[in-house]
């Protein structure tokens, strides 16, 4: 994507790095951070480079495993919780 | 939303009430589909509307909660199942 | 995913067969749901996996299409509805 | 967001108003867009923000309708088409 | 999708038509649209057509590459912005 | 959400409570996937509640601020990354 506006794309490659590199949190948390977002939005370009991030920075497989759980719990738990909203519905339409 | 371009939301609405008109399913089927869509995608207004056309179509809450799980099992669960992409991606890279 | 963190996996699987048994909705009508749910976040595997059970569970591809219709309709319709937002805001702005 | 960490807020708006300035596209077509995509993911102050930046970047409320049309077409169009692979499946196995 | 419940496919397509068609955008002007809300959707039936349509109107490469920019903008951005939240609960929190 | 069809709650709950507790990754681990996770899924209530677990679990604003970076990046990278597929369609087509 860097072929086309190239400018555009050096830039936000100059944000990525940054966010990834060491800071308040280490690379392999981010790396792990990313892995369950990559579950979240469904992206296999990105499931496919954090799987390997994550290894590379340290992490196993258990590590990973729970780091996808979290994802599921977190994704689908934020369509549950939405149910309030239902209930105070229903609620306030006397059923 | 009919104020401008107003026969791009005439269409769209002769479209919407043909969708949940008594069809192969029925509007309280549709009802009950649309109110886990709508949790799927945290859309408050959708929530609303679909609380309230859910129990005019005759569900009740035991079956609205049900509906509103199945959104939860499936949009985290379609988090968890890309799991196996991972899990592929670390095989092939010898984990 | 259920090698890694196996009680993890086993207590979601208790929780998911547990949400499309028979209760106040039917197995159809759940897996009429989660056809909805599987097109509205585009999950492929959910896709497969809700085809084929809806089909199991006596739904027909009428049935299965209107589904898919309501998920078009309300996923499209919510970011519709925000032009309510939009609105809203020009018309402050003396629009 | 800017006062923890302000180096990763400062690239990214670094990135961001490169995006949003005169380029291939003027700020006004950039605008429609970023409203259309503001709409897809149904972020109240990202509609904020684009029907202000719209407006005064000289669309007009015809144009800015439009727009969050087709962020209705293609998003719930893109449930809408993945009923291709739900038919491919149901073939397969032979309904 | 056509082939089941019909007159919804062919309602469907008259509002998308209609929505396509040059009005107060251009055609090219929706296409560039279109490609964004596609890429925040990561639905890749529609990011083939909507290359192909977007060369066919008119855009060149830049223009495209610029329009995906902008849903990498707001689509992140939309995330980053709601940190406001994160901020608020923290202050709050007398953090 | 658990005062209709309550064994389908209490069963999500305890699926939910072993994904947080300790385990490969710990309580402040998680609660900043989660937090990063919420940002992804734009949902108020799992912002507030994993501000708030976040601190308690000894996690600072400045690696709070990273998790969200780490969402943004992320989850708008997975647009642009899908503009490989972009680039792939035009080079076929010619372009």
């Amino acid at each position: 994507m860097g072929k086309n506006r190239g400018e555009l794309w050096t830039k936000f490659m100059d944000y990525y790095s940054a966010v990834f590199a060491d800071g308040a949190l280490t690379e392999r948390e981010k790396s792990l951070i990313a892995l369950a977002v990559a579950h979240t939005v469904q992206c296999p370009y990105c499931i496919d480079a954090y799987t390997k991030a994550s290894l590379e920075k340290g992490a196993d497989l258990d590590q990973m495993t729970e780091a996808v759980h979290v994802a599921n719990a977190i994704r689908g738990g934020s369509s549950l919780v939405h149910g309030v909203q239902m209930r105070n519905v229903a609620t306030r339409l006397g059923m």
